[in-house]
């Protein structure tokens, strides 16, 4: 079994070190060698693992145009020339094993058609939640159920963040600036802490759960940097716990919902003990209840464990591809959840009837409301809703942001019970 | 596809349910009806689903011999004659499907051979877990690694008990009343409570995970039933939760350490957040790291789920068989950990020393030792240990029980750091 590989960073050489650390085993269970014949790189300077020695090409129609090659290994992430690659990897006839969640986010619903025309694999377990074994239980294990519903931690970034805020009572700045020294944040950190990492992943899921293709910038999405220690600690007291939640689920008319957003759960809810980098995903299914999956979402050797299992289930046949059909989003606005609104406002005397007033003209009853001591001029007032029409909450914030009594509205935060 | 069904208790029912139900769903995706031929009962005249009309027989040969039945479902659970029934399935070619922890715990090993002869499949995801996918996940997606250790917390009973001693503050026999009042534990509860039911699940684990064969009655097993209220206090004053936890790990020389034993474990360890009738399985391979899965380990439509899949993946083909070989366990004595033991001694000077005194002449060294308030007569002393060989603690635990001063040893749990 001949691999070509494209990519040698981080994943990339995991898969390299993997197949050579555990190369017996794997020869043992598939009854055949991995043999990485190529190995695409950019950078000619760049310093290598050892055994990539002798493998290594510049140019991609090296492995694309090279009929020994079964497997074409795309590790090299972003989202162009790797679609490209693929593409013309399934037009030859060659099976694709990949961990690249923006090529499958977006473009999986006519990649999948073209593997299955070619009647080739294209395989992309890594793609959600690194080495949590995902995509094949909710093919395979879970096949006999209807799943309806799917709550996600997916970014090990942010969910780093949110637990030293919590742990170490430190602010969003400070801890991101030490996760970025740590590496488990980018120079430029916007894909993870806006939750559109996250969004990603939801919409590969959406597609393996529901058949549902929906694209990833569709997914109304929020992320977690305006969340400060004092929100955290409202959480704590509130007994919560807030988390960057993919959330997706079919209503009863087989319509789909699905965001990113910041969440408030329960410390009973089992996301609750998933900390620092971990990744999990919580399924339900009409018959299996609650099923949850949960590891490290990211880092070389997971996420090679999940690249180099794909690899051995294309020896293996071992393959269910499902069709799927684009879909529309059910809209943000006609979406119900309850609501917890921290803002600050001038501290003069109506503010208050001011502010749920504007709530009550929407229909929006409250089950919660706090003002902290003045801050000098200002109060912080918490207010926390009963389930409520997300159009019209977000409405009543617009309207709340402009009446003169309030500085800003600080957090909005959705509260899940569940 | 035609199925002969074998019992029609709880998870038997669950299984006619789930296929009329999802019946559209799973016939688009296996591409073809599962049709249940004829259903095997005992009892003639029970009240059954009206589902099951038409298709009852009291002879098992009436579905053995069914030359047009494919595969065998075999639910009706304990030893015999279910083992005979499967064997014979299997020799007549057709393909098993079994939810009997029982019989593949002790016959796994021949049973897996037999139908490797035979080239049909053999599958039980419903063994081990109820709902949760983790055969196929150890089996597929954790392929490329070498698993070395696995955490199991695989008896709903006992969780249930455990979590409800520590939320509610009650007595261990109090709560089992309780739990057979509702049906989570069984008029004769001895193989939950004494872990015998977490070893057999545990035995089935390590056919999956390490290819390696152990008798379920080799299996070091200690049950929780002397567990108390006060135990559950001091846990929770040092940091720790109780669980009944089945444990297994391959060592440096590819030995195996097997053992179900209460455990004190970290609040931060995920396990610490699997509550109430709830099972997870945590799973260490040299790749992916620190993997769990979680869900409801019991209850008719979770493991009818896992039923169901494996049905669907003898209609796909989808199977991969490893052999085993018959192992031995590391003898317990020669395993090490770190214990909590509390005792009650005759409050007299001296005790403490002639305690501690046999535990020095062990070379076993303690963490902390804590003597609370006499009661009456007798005090209550607990110790912990550093990490220990556990062959000196059981011949100390022997040798403090005789010590005229100490009345009784009342608790010994493992402690584990990670």
């Amino acid at each position: 079994m001949k691999i070509g590989l494209m990519g040698l960073g981080t994943v990339g050489t995991g898969v390299v070190h993997l197949i050579d650390q555990n190369g017996r085993n794997i020869e043992k269970k598939i009854g055949e060698k991995i043999e990485i014949k190529k190995i695409l790189v950019k950078d000619p300077n760049k310093k290598r693992t050892p055994l990539a020695e002798g493998k290594i090409t510049f140019n991609a129609e090296d492995i694309l145009e090279d009929e020994e090659i079964d497997v074409v290994v795309e590790v090299m992430g972003k989202e162009h020339p790797a679609l490209e690659y693929i593409t013309k990897a399934l037009q030859k006839g060659k099976h694709v094993v990949t961990a690249n969640k923006e090529v499958i986010a977006k473009h999986g619903k006519e990649l999948i058609k073209l593997a299955t025309e070619k009647k080739v694999h294209l395989l992309y377990e890594a793609s959600v939640g690194g080495g949590i074994p995902i995509i094949r239980p909710l093919k395979q294990c879970l096949a006999a159920n209807k799943i309806y519903e799917i709550k996600g931690i997916l970014n090990g970034t942010t969910n780093y963040i949110l637990t030293e805020m919590k742990e170490k009572g430190l602010d969003f700045d400070d801890v991101l600036k030490d996760a970025q020294q740590k590496g488990y944040a980018e120079a430029d950190p916007t894909d993870d802490i806006e939750g559109f990492d996250a969004a990603r992943k939801l919409a590969i899921l959406c597609m393996l759960a529901f058949n549902k293709f929906v694209l990833p910038e569709k997914i109304y999405t929020k992320g977690i940097s305006f969340i400060s220690k004092s929100d955290i600690q409202y959480a704590e007291e509130m007994g919560y716990t807030i988390k960057l939640l993919a959330y997706a689920r079919i209503d009863e008319k087989e319509r789909l919902e699905a965001w990113v957003h910041p969440v408030m759960i329960r410390k009973t809810n089992p996301l609750n003990g998933v900390n620092g980098v971990f990744n999990a995903i919580l399924v339900d299914g009409n018959a299996v209840g609650e099923v949850m999956f949960y590891g490290q979402g990211a880092g070389m050797m997971p996420t090679a464990s999940a690249v180099v299992a794909d690899i051995m289930d294309v020896k293996n046949h071992i393959v269910i591809q499902n069709g799927c059909e684009e879909v529309d989003l059910i809209p943000i606005e006609d979406t119900f959840s309850k609501y917890y609104i921290r803002l600050i406002a001038f501290d003069r005397p109506g503010v208050m009837s001011k502010i749920t007033g504007v709530l009550g003209n929407k229909g929006i009853s409250l089950l919660s409301v706090v003002q902290k001591g003045s801050l000098g001029e200002t109060a912080e007032i918490v207010l926390v809703t009963h389930i409520a029409n997300t159009g019209k909450v977000l409405e009543a914030l617009k309207e709340i942001e402009e009446l003169k009594e309030v500085e800003k509205i600080e957090s909005v935060i959705k509260v899940r019970e569940d």
